[in-house]
């Protein structure tokens, strides 16, 4: 590895100063303006009583945006692939069997995380584009009998939004606890964590929270606690004299042992990671900013953002990806035109001359679909309507004709109808 | 659990506006102004070029803050611990042997964490407040032949700084890596990692790099990456076709895998977690800030408001803890007077009525020294002023008698010493 030290580099390199850009991809997305000025607000100690009264809000705010009375919701200290691997490090024990029915990469992502910690995996595969029949997945529990369903609420890579109501019946018949990953949902389409009787469900505030990556709000039921603490150990170096842990083998990792994480959370404040500050804060404007508009306003908003999206993009003559029932309202899959080969040019020509960024995807659709988020913040008029006569520009210099304003005529009209 | 929703909730909370502090406690201490102001700065995608490079700057940054050519050298997504974590989870594969000599709470973290993730751990103990000699530590990894080294640099639990020249030529003989948590030294005191032969080094930016907490820089020898790619595993759902593992057992978590972090740090950009953009601009502006001062320089004003801080301690009739020869400057403990009782109350009223931070300890020092740090942006003579006027008033009111002014003026004495 050679290392390049040019002497310019004694400058320490410049000021920070980021282009302008329209964050319109798979996430993150542009954080709001009310966040960003949060994280740049002094510290406080940890357990500074003022500090630990904002982590005490900032678990009943999540609950109120998980739709849970449940305790334990808090933050875990990483982006949101953290926040599923404190979950299922803590649920999934060296042997338990898990159910993982997988509808793109990121059931893939909990069969890898569920099997590093030890977990006896299964899996049932659909075509990536569409989703699982509830009755699918609760007729698989009901022979498999898991200690844990994971399942993708939302997964970006395909666009496509798993439905789980109705789960919860066979769940408790069979005593399996439910996890979801919700990090492309929370805030952009009900996640009703109670009322569907999920048990431990993670996140994160870089997509339809619009927040910074960095956070991961998660919420577990009691069944979910009641689990953890049966293999907690406190560590060592901080132990009352005579401790002895609970009977359960250990959380293989310390620094997401909810058991742990709880304690830190709870009056008890027994010492783990020193919280992140700046993104606790961050976290709690993200929430207040949502609770604010009101949950079912921002999924309206989203709802509305995607429906102009699409309606657009289909005038322009381009082709969604996916089960049009099971859309996820934040993400829109569109095929690359054949005119535009692996779609980079065009990406590329969004975001250095028009400052807006679109994504592409993963695995076997990778430069087959662009991925058009829109997340959040990013969910107003004037973003979709710049996006469609950015895109029109784009696509007609890189060969693929679009019947002119076509894109943006369409949205102003899905905007309009829904103004009613 | 009972939940108290009240009916003020529905304002969900107030404006964030924490009181103003001086947070002279273990860290988090506070920020300096321009990296506050660095977390503010929108967003950028994870894969803008923009991005990248700020992720490139902040690699280069790192190494000359670590003193090291080595290439590996980034930011694990998490508070200080979850960088330790990725580096003895990644080194430590199930039934390694790992030496972790212990003189504080860290050492027992060091040795769980390596257990937790299966590694055989054998320790060698000194008492609270002392060091080991670094012959002694050699001796040791020539009897035991461990696979990897693990120290703490500096253990804030009991103020001490562990000497590290030195250790390496026992270590290269042996084949060992040698893991080193410099997460209360780093930007306080020296830490040259190739001239020390350091294998693996771990830090935050809560401490003396005046950061928030939530993000952990990490440098990684050759030989530590070499390690670590014979376990590499890429993860399901983003694998090209056909691929197979290396042959070495896969890291029991998927965040904290190295070999996929490296991935995503390297040209490859293969998508890992989402990096934590805030954190990530935090980060590099610490650095600058940091680089900026001088490193040497630095270390001279961490040297400077400790022994002015120290001074001033003394000269009031309080006794410090630990071996004089190994203090760490970053920390300094304080036997808390009989006249105090477990000195919480003086804690109390130092945070309350005079809105500074000191800390207590852990383990059996708890109730015993209080722990007051002269870390990054604090080690300015006002603070140390500061604080000293203060505790001499709240320790009169609690019944302590102190010569008046005495801390004061000594530590005039120490800066107007050190100005020469």
């Amino acid at each position: 590895m050679k290392l390049n030290r040019k002497k310019s580099d004694q400058n320490f390199f410049s000021e920070l100063d980021p282009s302008p850009r329209l964050l319109m991809g798979p996430g993150p997305v542009d954080v709001y303006p009310r966040v960003l000025r949060a994280m740049s607000v002094p510290m406080l100690g940890q357990f500074d009583p003022e500090f630990t009264n904002y982590m005490n809000e900032v678990m009943e705010l999540y609950r109120q945006v998980y739709r849970t009375r449940n305790h334990w919701t808090l933050l875990v200290n990483g982006t949101a692939r953290a926040g599923i691997e404190a979950c299922l490090g803590s649920l999934v024990a060296p042997g338990d069997s898990v159910l993982v029915p997988r509808f793109g990469r990121f059931g893939h992502l909990l069969t890898e995380i569920s099997g590093r910690v030890g977990g006896e995996v299964s899996n049932i595969d659909t075509e990536w584009g569409g989703v699982f029949p509830v009755e699918q997945i609760a007729d698989e529990v009901k022979r498999v009998r898991p200690k844990v369903l994971a399942l993708v609420h939302g997964d970006t890579s395909t666009t496509m939004a798993q439905p789980l109501a109705g789960l919860a019946e066979a769940c408790r018949e069979t005593g399996t606890l439910i996890f979801v990953d919700a990090t492309a949902t929370l805030g952009g389409i009900p996640l009703n964590v109670d009322d569907w009787g999920l048990d431990a469900v993670a996140s994160g505030l870089q997509k339809c929270m619009s927040g910074p990556p960095g956070s991961a709000p998660v919420t577990l039921s009691e069944r979910a606690a009641e689990a953890i603490s049966r293999r907690k150990h406190i560590e060592a170096g901080i132990r009352p004299e005579g401790y002895r842990g609970a009977e359960g083998p250990p959380v293989s990792s310390n620094y997401f042992d909810f058991g742990m994480l709880m304690d830190y959370w709870s009056p008890r404040r027994l010492n783990h990671h020193t919280e992140s500050t700046s993104m606790l804060y961050a976290a709690r404007e993200c929430a207040r900013v949502v609770l604010e508009e009101g949950l079912e306003a921002g999924f309206e908003r989203h709802a509305q953002a995607s429906r102009a999206l699409r309606a657009g993009l289909t005038a322009m003559g381009l082709e969604l990806f996916g089960d049009p029932e099971n859309r996820i309202v934040s993400v829109t899959g569109v095929k690359i035109p054949n005119a535009c080969g692996n779609g980079e040019k065009v990406r590329r020509e969004m975001l250095q001359d028009f400052g807006i960024e679109i994504g592409t995807s993963f695995g076997h659709l990778a430069g087959k679909i662009w991925r058009i988020g829109t997340m959040g913040n990013v969910c107003r008029m004037p973003n979709i309507l710049r996006c469609l006569a950015s895109l029109e520009a784009v696509l007609r210099r890189n060969g693929y004709s679009v019947p002119p304003n076509s894109g943006v005529d369409a949205a102003y009209l899905a905007y309009a109808e829904a103004a009613g």
